[in-house]
């Protein structure tokens, strides 16, 4: 079915040059003008031909909606209720390494703007602030992401500071046992600029060696066993796209599971997350939350994924861009533009509370 | 299936600059020219990505006609009868706000062209001259579009207005009870003039508070009873796209429904109006009339709604840059550009009545 | 499913510019360099948007050819018989206008360089030199294309000048009963130079005027059983799309059909003729042969015809492209061109005789 | 379904300029800015329209791996066994003519990169080295490619001059019985340098004259037996993609079918290999080993080959990118990044073998 048959019509009318920033991509554009190019490209770039990394998008745009109208929509609750919390919409902030690249407050300034907009912010293991300085400063829940490394004393380590500085849920990312290329990474990894990593006592490069330091190859289910044996808050698995190992984590006992492909730097041709959720959703069958990020740029993006059945979203590079144009200011206006344009969607499909939103949205 | 795997024809031929104007698109290139960008992204923006907004000229485009031949098409009858009326042909225009960023003269030179021409205007509540200054000019019928306010006084007041008037009709708007994010509007938000807007007694700029202004976030079916009461012209809903919205409005006893997403200004990713079309028409099954806009710009376009079951169409955008372009000569011709090619269309699928047009002319 | 994921190979290499053209798309580059910008216009546009102009290749492009090897190809037959006739190869010159416009010998050049190449031309009625003229020329069968008049006595007067100058064949185009919009054309109407019809006994401008000339409205089934009483070569109906029309041409005794959506310059969004063939052939069933023209521009567009059960096919704007750069020459050489790159699509999928391409050339 | 709907991410970031290649599409873009256009031109052009050879990218990039995780993939074996032999990894070199256009030490240079990398080279008929002299630098097996020639004679002498020198296997190439037009090609004809021969003890111009060299149009089954009775090496059949013909190889006793369009230089608008790859794998059934080449750019490429039942993959241009640019070494380099990725590909589908790579991979 041939489609662009014409032209498009934004393609015959000029566009206004972005001043103040209206939407994510905005912010993206601006964020482009100010970061050195290095730097840029170890944030922006995905995985092999960056075939997932479109497809993200690209999905979302595809799926259509059905509105709904003539209903009193007078009233819009975006609140949901997370591992029995209550949040005021279901916007996370996905954890991101080396944000001082973008700004020199790093974590401290997101976790201040996720705090301002009722987000919670899941803190990166290769965060360039410590997870004890960006804790004092979150004024919302804070959770810690987390590689699992070959030896178990680092790994217990870790998790133990993070919970001693209060992170109340634990996401061990599963889809990077192994180093996949980024081509736009790698043209950059020695152009970087030398950036602290506390968490982990350490000073490197993003990207370049970093890439290559904490990981486990060998991290599996007896492992997570482990984990499970002492930690004391919930644990997620961050970056499942395939219903069989969403049914073996619920087995095991995990709090809930991110789907992710890690915003299209893992495998690449890997599925678009929106594409993969559905079935996802379906076989966890409700046992245990599912989570889901990559791609979502617009208020429409945040309805859809509820609609297919994700307890929340996150959001990775989009926080960054309003860091870098912002600071914490920025994080905090990302993450409005994208409430806002959340709860516009709910009104026009007419759901007035997060529960309403199911498959019936789809057209 | 790839497409495109072949450079497109055009892209090796060039093109010749549009001087005097012979399709939709040519007085959009020509409006364009002439707009200032602020006006410009104020009439033309769609909401979010533009996703709807491109896919309604890309459904249109992708759908197939089936041509007969060797029939007498030498008489080509495109007449219609709406609400008992016989009208020369089924293009109507479409309630657009704030022409005076088009053409100083404003609606009611678009009552002229529209007089001239043969077509219902609709006249939009957030015009720049009065209903009654439009009236005055009409020489065809006249219908009102109404945004229900919060204060039912005021809702009244209005359409006694129009209807002393002698507006024969009453468009409800249903599509909107929230504003979204239209991002080149809003980036210019605060660079369109004051402008009047007479039949709310206000002045301000398009786009930015007027959105704000007038549209009840609680209007639903019970509302509707309530104006149903009082109101002595017919009424139709615009802005339905959900068959079960359609049900609900026959059975509410509405006079007609317009299938619209607004052009692609409410809720984006909402589907084309040429696709969302047949299930509506199947629902309500004759019990009503089903008009249709957003995307249309070809005759062969009329001729696919009308195949789908339209009985009538309503352009927007491209009267107003015939406005913009010549005034009420400019809104006369893109009117009669459309009505001259629809009837092109009718003879090369040899349907010499507008009855004669069904699905059969698919292909 | 999404296309294009990729950048282009192409668009990464850059491209050798065209000196001595070697397929039929070079002809057109160097056509376009050559032809006054309105004279270009006028041979090259489509209709409305050009979507079916644009199917057209893109139809032909999109459809999988399954080799196969190991076969002796070392005699490939490409001759056919149509009407009783033996021709070297299925491409004939399908009938255009106002070649003048392309090269001051017009016609007359045509018919050479067509006679060269063992190609069938068929002669439009708006030739700018005579039928008798073209005819004293050509050295291959003569077919002549008419446009049928409302004027009885002017249509049985141009069908017997045919036949006394020796055509073999008449034409009868069907699918232009209406004039339909052709921006490009139509922008350049007042800028094309005079030029002599003398079929018609007329000077006009193409495109403009010359394009209400002579072409019934009225013209249908028992027409055609008028001509039929007198004419006395086959005739064949041009521009069938609709398998109904198909069936009843072979009922009312015409001795053949081309498919054809004149080059997508009839009803835009028509399908494109590869597609329609099909359900064409199907619905004839071999009681009379079927021709296929619009979009073929390689040997593997003429196999795909020949696979799906045309007779023959004929090519029209890449003639004039040869006509425009190097006279009869360039219409020989045009046509060489494809009849060798057509024996090597045969020898590819090892076919080595036209009887011998059926459909499971196909993958 | 309309893809495509927003800007490719990548468009809206600036690419680095590549220096140090880290993906095979770098070493394109180095070798194209480093090698003169008509060699570029003969060594990158596919047929026709270039359809097929953007196919084979495109089916590629369309395919979608299903990620798995928490898998121990501490160890991942990428060896593979062919004709009783260990190799280290799945990935050999297609033949390719003419390597003097690329690196003065052509095939000398090709046969060191491979030994280094641990890869079978398939060395041309078309070498500008003679087969002794590229079996004298090879460390790794080699193989011969042939193009059967009418003079049995002259065939036979090839043949054993290949075993002589210590080939091991041979690759009797079968898609390419007739010149097919290679429009790139073709347009340099003149230009490119005269390189020597001499396996063919000539001297001529790369894709001019010696297109039409030592190609029989009449090579069959018949012939085949006839090499069968004396050749000593294993036989291959290269450029296979209907199933019938995969059967009948089958059936006649090779020892292998190469599932390959010729790089997109035989017949356009042939399927992609990837997308043919799976019928002829079901037909093969398992008798014998199929390979496959055409468009494979990067290690998901090769899982997926190999998901879809291929016992390795051949690369062709790309590591005619890596001569030009480094020599031996850009040889080495090529087939390292992609064994790499590919190592990778498996780690991320949690695959440790390759006997363990099937379609489960698939999404």
């Amino acid at each position: 079915m041939p489609d662009s048959l014409l032209p498009r019509v934004s393609e015959t009318s000029s566009s206004t040059p972005v001043t103040a920033p209206v939407s994510l991509d905005d912010y993206e554009a601006l964020a482009r003008a100010r970061i050195p190019l290095p730097a840029w490209e170890f944030l922006n770039a995905g995985s092999g031909d960056e075939v997932t990394l479109r497809s993200n998008r690209e999905s979302f745009a595809r799926i259509r909606l059905m509105p709904r109208v003539m209903v009193d929509v007078s009233s819009i609750d975006t609140s949901i209720t997370l591992f029995g919390q209550k949040l005021p919409h279901p916007i996370l902030l996905a954890p991101t390494s080396s944000q001082m690249l973008a700004n020199p407050e790093a974590e401290v300034a997101t976790a201040r703007g996720a705090g301002a907009a009722g987000a919670i912010l899941v803190a990166s293991t290769f965060s360039n602030r410590s997870i004890e300085e960006i804790a004092k400063t979150a004024t919302q829940p804070l959770w810690f992401q987390l590689y699992v490394e070959d030896e178990r004393a680092k790994t217990k380590d870790l998790i133990q500071r993070a919970e001693s500085a209060g992170c109340r849920a634990l996401c061990i990312t599963v889809d990077l046992p192994w180093k996949c290329a980024r081509n736009r990474e790698d043209r950059v990894a020695e152009q970087t600029p030398m950036l602290p990593y506390p968490n982990l006592g350490m000073t490197s490069r993003p990207g370049g060696s970093a890439r290559n330091v904490g990981r486990s190859r060998r991290f599996s289910w007896g492992d997570l066993a482990w984990i499970q044996s002492f930690a004391k808050t919930p644990i997620l698995l961050k970056g499942v796209l395939n219903p069989d190992d969403a049914d073996l984590a619920a087995k095991a006992g995990v709090a809930g599971i991110i789907v992710s492909n890690h915003g299209g730097r893992a495998l690449d041709t890997a599925p678009a997350t929106i594409d993969a959720l559905p079935a996802v959703v379906d076989r966890v069958a409700g046992r245990i939350p599912v989570l889901v990020d990559s791609g979502i740029r617009r208020g429409t993006d945040v309805l859809k994924a509820m609609g297919h059945g994700a307890t929340a979203v996150l959001i990775g590079r989009p926080y960054l861009y309003g860091l870098t144009v912002a600071g914490s200011e920025g994080v905090r206006h990302v993450i409005e533009i994208l409430h806002t344009e959340f709860e516009a969607a709910m009104a026009l499909t007419a759901r007035t509370s997060v529960p309403a939103i199911d498959r019936s949205i789809f057209y």
